[in-house]
């Protein structure tokens, strides 16, 4: 599970872990003293990511916001890979 | 390959065929008049639809601009399942 934080901005960068690790770990952000929680999702984590933000509004409601989606692709290793960069504001 | 038009919106449902095939169908509706191209991908498909945004703005550049990405999740025999709906526009 990569990471990082910036500011009050956490990115939290989907790999091959259970998606309840991811969604643990963004509920857990937003209940601490972060404003934005990224999650970023590359290849085929990209459907993950937008089940995640799922899940999130599922069982946060109210409490989040959804900031900002962005899409693109990005170079890893030379090959050129699809992204989603899904940014959750608190309310 | 299941489409619809409502006005001079063209909605493209991503489906199994090859990638190819939305692309081409995305850049005839472009040069058409046709004002929006919506790219609606679920589940697995949400990563195509990605990248078939990305390899149109990799090869229209200029001409064509994202106008809005909406993720949710909508129900399809009574599953769950998540969405991306890709909303590109002419300049």
């Amino acid at each position: 599970m990569s990471t990082g934080a910036s500011g009050n901005t956490k990115t939290i960068v989907l790999g091959n872990r259970p998606l309840r690790e991811y969604i643990l770990e963004a509920i857990i952000s937003i209940n601490r003293d972060v404003d934005i929680v990224e999650i970023l999702g590359r290849g085929k984590q990209i459907h993950r990511a937008v089940t995640l933000y799922n899940t999130l509004t599922s069982r946060l409601g109210d409490r989040i916001t959804l900031k900002n989606v962005e899409i693109g692709s990005m170079l890893i290793r030379g090959r050129r890979v699809s992204y989603i960069k899904i940014s959750i504001g608190k309310k």
